[in-house]
């Protein structure tokens, strides 16, 4: 086997997808329409393969033996507790296969808090765009900061290239340091968005509708692109304001699981203050 | 005293505002440029009232009982703590300059989790801008839910006409349902911002700029307008995906307030989605 890696142009690479979740159904058809090549898409549910191979013209698979091993890179995009035995069982099929004039391919995975050594290959590497995704959204992949990590400058070089056909913010991360941006994503969007779902459990108890929210919902978000979010803080808990504290406190004496994060986070939120 | 309310054109009212904080400095000026008439800017501090004043043609005043007792309709945003205390200075201030001719004036106060009742005055009411201010940053008003509330028809309508010439959702909601809409928004706004402090608390050990979050905040911001939030979570917690929870636990070893907010925010998701 050749173990260099060709520096490919990403126009001519051919794309195997192993995964067709929220991620591979975002990042796959982005690839596919700044015109990269897909040649397969892999899932443990056929139907859900097939999905996504039907809008990027590819073929759906729903056995690893049968993924084709002539593809140039293969981006595994499943759940992080499935990644160690999709990447070796990836790797060992692609090995078992592999033809001495042809180059080894390149595997990477797609997620934040995993390192690239999670792939037991030569040529591996990460592309981790940072966003979260939904099945019922597309978004704007150009906007999407998206970091990659190789292990060789050729195979870095060419997760760039390839990266840079859908993102104009492309820039390299290594897997220690990317832990902790994939860490810092879980506050700013899992977080956030779990703030919300207990917002609108409370006011559902009260008739009242939870689009009341999205003006001041949109005001913190504006607010947080011009100010540092320490000084932006408002509210009770950071004027020190005991009384109102107390009274959401109160307020929220029949949710105890809301009642416990009023608590923790005001407490946070006076300490920062302090 | 004349206890009957004239239905005077909004225009046509003289305002007092009793504060010049965070809220003031937004509410006071939108009522100026809306065409209606600021007399008086009251503040404990004198230059903090008169920076107000300079903005809306008013004059300022840090004794409460040098406040002008002509006004029409005195607005107090102080600090919920403070708002017994002033409203109680004020009320017998202006009671005690009552004129029989002139009817009594309408005294509101613009916070959240306080009882209209707090206002020790026939002719009280409340008027609640739904936003998060910052004196750095100028907000559209009209775009802001206003909630009113007074204890007869005629100071309703009065409040919402004044309203009405600053936003164009003004609504009428009580005392106790109020409470727990100020509640609501204290987890859109204050928490979800403390997520963000958080997050640049993160970041900023590993030098990484907190500036790459926005794509991510403005993605989990823009997809609320449309989808449920609790159907809209995403993330380890959501997908009960135990080992990214646990590393990312075991990386905040070292800031354990901010690993107690970790734990307890992915137990709740966790649970929401079982």
């Amino acid at each position: 086997m050749d173990t260099s890696q060709k520096h490919l142009n990403p126009k001519d690479m051919n794309v195997v997808s192993i995964g067709a979740g929220n991620l591979a159904a975002s990042l796959i058809p982005a690839l596919h329409e700044s015109g990269n090549k897909i040649e397969q898409v892999y899932s443990r549910t056929i139907g859900a393969a097939a999905t996504l191979a039907a809008t990027v013209d590819a073929t759906a698979v729903d056995d690893i033996n049968r993924i084709c091993t002539t593809a140039d890179i293969y981006i595994i995009s499943v759940t992080d507790t499935a990644l160690p035995h999709v990447a070796g069982q990836l790797a060992g099929h692609l090995e078992s296969k592999a033809q001495k004039d042809k180059p080894a391919p390149l595997i990477v995975h797609t997620a934040g808090s995993v390192s690239i050594d999670v792939i037991p290959a030569m040529h591996r590497g990460v592309i981790y765009p940072m966003q979260t995704f939904s099945k019922q959204r597309r978004v704007d992949f150009s906007q999407i900061p998206v970091f990659v990590e190789a292990t060789s400058r050729d195979d870095e070089q060419l997760l760039v290239d390839l990266s840079e056909t859908i993102s104009a913010d492309v820039r390299t991360l290594n897997s220690s340091d990317r832990r902790y941006l994939h860490l810092a994503a879980v506050f700013c969007s899992n977080f956030t968005n779990h703030c919300y779902a207990l917002a609108e459990e409370i006011l559902a108890n009260h008739g009242i509708s939870f689009n009341l929210m999205l003006p001041l919902i949109d005001e913190v978000t504006a607010k947080v692109h011009h100010l540092n979010p320490q000084k932006a803080q408002t509210g009770p808990a950071a004027r020190h304001d005991k009384a109102v504290v107390q009274a959401h406190i109160d307020l929220l004496a029949d949710q105890p699981h809301i009642q416990h994060i009023y608590k923790l986070m005001s407490e946070s939120i006076a300490h920062d203050k302090l």
